[in-house]
């Protein structure tokens, strides 16, 4: 499965930042994933990325610390199995940040600031708000908005730390953050290369079924902060606004005009969360055609709850029964940064080993 | 002595980079007033800089940890008393990594490529060879000859976080290194803030008696890089030899010739090391006045080297006797180590605390 398979064994790691719960675009773009590989794989990592979560909360750290227990609390819910996956804290694992220090060295600015996930967050963060960001010779610099926070540039770095600490060499991703593993892969090559060991494995992104869950309101991404996205955690009633609420086809004004499923939201959700293909093709067919035979939009925003709600309402019961023991979800985080920790040290033990900095004294 | 006397205990922090043996100019940028501190205030910390070396050395770890003892060495020769100041290794303190990271979202990478100390030095080593070095939209960008590693432009932040982990406010730095203490400071200020609580002091640079000792071959900074310097550990033999080659005045071609005393390398030293004033003035006006009476540039040099001498045969007589027992220098450093952690683990408990990431779990 990878590049140097011969000696490094598979392990898996996966993660979310503690900023919100989490959504259906992370269902299809990473969680299902993440339940397949915990079957399939020996070792599995599931990290709440706190530290990444401040790279751009710093000034309000209580939001990051409520949505711990959250984001875990969701993880559980859709399925990932403590006993299968170690859950660890990114803070609670100070290895990461040595790592984060030591492969600095490797990386240069502008690599970072070329990398498309970086320019495409930071234009989303409203970085630049020029042409130019940074000049050499400070004569010609405009002036900016807002600076970028170093640890925002540095975080592919932060986060090839992450995943390099266990030794992880499958991530499940979201497709965004491609090139934040390639980032990982580079540094990776000039780690080994520069210390003349291989250290560490090459690492294989996995993107989920659907890349990129378009929003409730059709704009091409569903996020929290968009307010365009079904939560897991979302009450049947909620469930049901969002969806009467959906964009359809704008220019089907009638329920017997002719209607367009492409770029029809509700058929896009049908066809990754339904499950009776026979029906969608019927709906479709009728919907296409136009007539009386025709289903109005409410009928079919009615199957898609239906849809929903079956693969929701026994993520939300779990939710609700992980949620009245925390104590549980303190003791699995207690075991997971455990284990997490042993495996850090081991690695750090070999980075020092090779960098020359494993001091007796 | 800070801003914020009133609670914070004055802590001294002082350091080097582990890349080559100590010279002259260190003696006077920061050496003397170690020594003068060291009998002046209770809590004193030398941290020898691997990581930092690393920034700029990631493909040379053996030259960083060859120079870990030489630069220790260096420093109990001058004077620097192990029972009086705390010898520790910057890697075998990884809370600073921690810390680095933490600090790394409260900089922007505008503030540090601002930042007068990190564009005179990445100008030193051929990071910018066009005016721009790096630009958000990736159209207009020049090639560049060198990218400038992460590490490099972060070294301000690391450098903070190695000072205030032991929460050090007083440091002996070279001129050119107070630019850096300012951004530490705007660092305190800003953590501070964001946090709400005043976990770090404000520091403050002190520059020795020569913040800046031209190089013997009359340019304006002795380097070792630009091999213009004596260094402490310089034979009598290599001492000789320097002086003799330094650079006087050009216009001076006979004995009898009325000499110039700027710019003039020897006199310059012997204000500096010169201990007989007296002595020195008469010199001085002689050379100035030329004829008969006015001194030979081997008379004076030679009376450099005698005062050179006085200050340097000690100093390498005691990197000799302690060079003797390595065994002794590991325990320095390894009881060193244990006081700068305890120290370090008090801080990021305070830090953990503000942050909010003082899981018990």
């Amino acid at each position: 499965m990878n590049d140097n398979s011969s000696h490094f064994k598979p392990i898996i790691l996966t993660g979310d930042r503690p900023t919100g719960a989490l959504h259906l675009g992370h269902y299809v773009g990473s969680i299902q994933n993440r339940l397949k590989f915990q079957d399939e794989y020996d070792t599995c990592f599931y990290m709440v990325a706190d530290v990444q979560a401040l790279t751009d909360n710093a000034d309000d750290p209580q939001k990051v610390r409520d949505n711990v227990i959250e984001v875990v609390l969701d993880n559980l819910a859709v399925g990932v199995d403590p006993t299968k996956t170690h859950f660890f804290i990114q803070s609670m694992v100070p290895e990461i940040a040595e790592l984060t220090v030591f492969f600095m060295n490797l990386v240069t600015v502008q690599q970072l600031s070329h990398n498309p996930t970086i320019k495409t967050e930071a234009l989303q963060k409203g970085y630049f708000l020029q042409n130019k960001f940074l000049t050499a010779d400070g004569g010609e610099e405009k002036n900016i908005g807002h600076g970028i926070p170093l640890g925002f540039l540095a975080y592919p770095v932060s986060q090839a730390a992450d995943i390099l600490i266990c030794k992880a060499n499958i991530v499940p991703v979201g497709e965004d953050q491609m090139p934040v593993l390639e980032q990982a892969n580079d540094i990776v090559k000039k780690f080994n290369a520069t210390y003349g060991r291989e250290v560490f494995p090459m690492i294989k992104g996995i993107v989920g079924s659907t890349p990129r869950l378009v929003g409730t309101d059709g704009s091409s991404k569903a996020s929290k902060t968009l307010g365009n996205t079904i939560m897991l955690s979302d009450s049947p009633e909620e469930i049901e606004r969002k969806v009467m609420s959906m964009y359809t086809d704008p220019n089907r004004l009638k329920k017997t005009d002719e209607g367009q499923i492409e770029g029809n939201v509700v058929f896009t959700y049908l066809d990754i969360f339904g499950t009776d293909k026979k029906k969608i093709e019927d709906f479709k067919r009728r919907y296409i055609a136009g007539g009386d035979d025709a289903p109005g939009d409410i009928e079919i925003k009615k199957y898609l709850i239906e849809e929903l709600r079956k693969l929701l309402d026994p993520i939300r019961a779990r939710r609700e029964e992980y949620a009245k023991d925390i104590p549980a979800i303190e003791k699995i985080l207690r075991e997971g940064n455990a284990v997490a920790r042993k495996y850090a040290q081991a690695t750090m033990q070999e980075v020092r080993e090779v960098m020359k900095i494993n001091y007796k004294f």
